[in-house]
């Protein structure tokens, strides 16, 4: 059997040339459209010496540019990391450096954060605009792709504090998108909105099963809940990705209900609370809870239409491809007990750039053990508990307290800090943080100091000053306790 | 990435355990029952000592026992021999031969064939009835699979007479299954009818896509025109795979027109005329041309719904996962000239079973030479001229000249032999003979002669005697001159 197939976008254009690939509110663009501005930008990032093998960073917003230049990198065969515009300038300094990227395309309005970044890089960085005024130079297109060969590079951080680049390679990203479509069905009247952002497995997933599947994409620069109604109401979406926070604000937004053709709101990022999903079961809203990350491609368990009135609050059962196990301990635990998630599957990450031993750490012969906490029901049903144990989810995006209280322990005046999340209404969670001081130092020093070298949304929505952190016997942070510190008002 | 997955029929079991699976016109099995059947089965074959990495060849008819006997050797890790049940007991005999089989499973209607089998192979036989009656032995399912395990090895002839035996493994099941769907689309509402052979590669790739797809099935002992026409009107079914002889009746049989909800009549098995496309058409009946064989797993060409009516009589272009190109004495040809049809991708066969010669012959570097002459026009569609220059299909089966003619030349009077096809009118086509003899003998002797060695379809229906045969300058038979024989008058 071999491991060669066609590169998706080209075998697209070839296939379906006319079928309509991308749509914005003002656009439209045909696959063979799409090919062919992809191999003009192929041809200027050659231009560039762009070649096989390189790995290039972006940090790019949503839109048709951004996902030309995603296939434009595969043409020539390069890796690509997609860094979030939401963080640093230290912090994408940080990504850069660690996926040993030799150039940085982005676009002009993170001009400001680039002038920052290139104090402590020393990499070529291109903007989008520059780049389109390149000469096209001659390049052989990379039109078969190889499963095995790394696509993406895609950060993530674990409970030791720096972000992991986790490796995604063409078959995961071939595997997640079949998987999906073997539970969700494939219509000719598809079209998947992808308002969620294309530097997140969420996006870009949209992306991959764009070109796989050959169905029109909906693309908005950001999320805005009305207009994401709008592209259901009157632009013909019928499958829309989101979380918790986006449809809440969708229900909020909505009037009267969607249109009959609207057949999925895919909702991932997280145990859903039920409240919401009967809410949408009352107007005849039809989610499909899913559970999934970046070391997974995307989606690996997901509620299949078949139960998505009787399994309410269940994330389903793992994709065709796919298996998951609860453990504990070594342990695969019975029914409705509570332990680890560990899932299987040709989607699921061959590992971390360059770190063998979070590597082994966190992927056992095929198994990845996700940290998040679960239990499966008497009919095999995912019940997502808690995300790992230290995760906080803020606005659907991954706020990882251990990269927090790193930041924090940099500042002089901080001996210990410990980071947790706290409900909210309008984020879902928000990071609230913990610190022993050795000597005198205001809140406001210190969120100063935090906002140099933390995205907005990682910052410490409180700062409470107290005198001992809760420690196990090792003397490891419990950062589950953290919150009790509020309630004994030790803390001011 | 990881190359095992779960069983598929095990997995769908687990997933949508209450969906229909199988239907037949009395009787309807969930995919629960399906897989409880199944177990119940591997169970039984076990106490035959069947095991994992086992040969089993079988002789039944369409049915559900079939899917059941084909998935409950899967769940023992066992390897499938389906046999035509229209062969006679010597071509049986040189593939369980061949292939090694360990055991015999067969329907009592065969048993006067099984009787005859009997005096040649020494391995040991077994009814279905039979083994409904044997004890159930625990035995450890085969719960995940690899996808480069072998399934399945079938049975099909070359231009050298003996038929050889294509292994095709997990894998090239499963993206055979995948190509199909990324381009048939796949509705909740499918459902495929199977009323071509379980025992040919279109009859279980329907077996297949049934648990990869979770889609029932419909199936049917055999074609028959008005049956099959009314379970597309009464039965739901959407899908039906056909080739050009059976739609030909079905047209014939049919008033009025097929319900809307019919979507795809995927028509197989060689050129097919462009009149009955025509009649189609005006029919308003979806004809979704297509191009495969049981070296790749079914379908490796097939035109999508797009391009229905304005590529009409072309075969379409590879599926997602595969490659095409025309060749001519080692060069690729530009668009518009005739050569031969050669395909690559993950649902192609890795080779013969114990013929490293043919393999090496037939694939290079991962291409299959299918010896079918086509062309692909200036937009890439494939147009398929000529099956295999000696290929004879005669009501949906591959006639191999060389067998009949290995046949004739055993008989003691017969000095040369060569055999073609002719047009026919209920039977697409069917084979004629010409042969050389050294002494007196009858057409009707020669007849006998074949008869106890040859399936039905594969008889001569005409014998011509004549001085001489075509050949070339190195003495090769040159069979397409050989109706020329019949202008000539020479025989008689």
């Amino acid at each position: 059997m071999v491991d060669s197939m066609p590169n998706w976008l080209y075998k697209r254009a070839f296939l379906t040339p006319q079928r309509t690939a991308l749509e914005t509110n003002g656009e439209s663009l045909t696959f063979l459209q799409l090919h062919t501005y992809s191999e003009k930008t192929a041809r200027q990032l050659a231009s560039l010496h762009v070649k096989a093998g390189d790995t290039i960073a972006f940090l790019l917003e949503n839109g048709i540019h951004t996902v030309t230049m995603i296939h434009a990198l595969e043409y020539i065969g390069a890796v690509i990391v997609p860094l979030n515009h939401r963080l640093t300038a230290s912090e994408l300094t940080y990504q850069i450096h660690d996926s040993e990227a030799k150039l940085l395309i982005y676009d002009e309005c993170f001009s400001n954060k680039v002038t920052d970044l290139k104090r402590d890089i020393d990499i070529n960085v291109v903007s989008t605009a520059q780049l389109s005024n390149e000469k096209q130079v001659q390049v052989d297109l990379q039109t078969e792709v190889n499963l095995q060969q790394h696509h993406t590079i895609m950060y993530t951080s674990g409970t030791t504090g720096s972000p992991k680049g986790v490796i995604l390679t063409y078959g995961n990203h071939w595997w997640s998108a079949i998987g999906s479509s073997l539970n969700l069905g494939l219509h000719e009247t598809d079209k998947w909105l992808c308002s969620v952002p294309m530097f997140h497995m969420s996006g870009l997933s949209i992306i991959m099963r764009n070109v796989i599947y050959g169905m029109p994409i909906f693309i908005q620069k950001q999320f805005a809940p009305k207009q994401v109604n709008e592209a259901i109401i009157n632009n013909g979406v019928t499958i829309v990705s989101v979380v918790t926070a986006m449809l809440t604000k969708m229900l909020e937004e909505l009037e009267g209900e969607y249109p009959a053709s609207f057949r999925c709101m895919l909702l991932g990022g997280g145990p859903a609370p039920v409240p919401l999903l009967e809410k949408c079961q009352k107007r005849n809203i039809p989610v499909f809870q899913t559970y999934g990350m970046t070391e997974t491609a995307a989606q690996i368990v997901t509620l299949s239409s078949d139960y998505m009135l009787t399994k309410i609050g269940s994330a389903g059962k793992p994709l065709m491809h796919a298996q998951l196990k609860i453990e504990k301990s070594g342990v695969t635990l019975p029914a409705n007990e509570i332990g680890e998630i560990v899932v299987k599957g040709a989607s699921v990450t061959s590992g971390y750039l360059n770190r063998k031993k979070d590597t082994a750490e966190t992927i056992q012969d095929g198994w990845l053990y996700t940290g998040d906490l679960g239990y499966v029901d008497e009919d095999g049903f995912l019940f997502v508990v808690d995300r790992r144990s230290d995760l906080i989810i803020s606005g659907g995006e991954n706020v990882y307290p251990a990269e927090i209280e790193e930041v924090l322990l940099s500042h002089p005046a901080i001996t210990e800090a410990g980071v947790t999340g706290i409900t909210d209404e309008q984020w879902g969670q928000v990071p609230i943080a913990f610190c022993v001081c050795k000597e005198k130092v205001t809140k406001h020093d210190i969120l100063n100091h935090c906002q140099a070298r933390l995205a907005r949304f990682k910052l410490p929505k409180h700062i409470h000053f107290v005198d001992a952190l809760p420690r196990n016997a090792a003397n490891k942070l419990l950062r589950r306790e953290l919150v009790h510190l509020l309630d004994n008002k030790l803390g001011t």
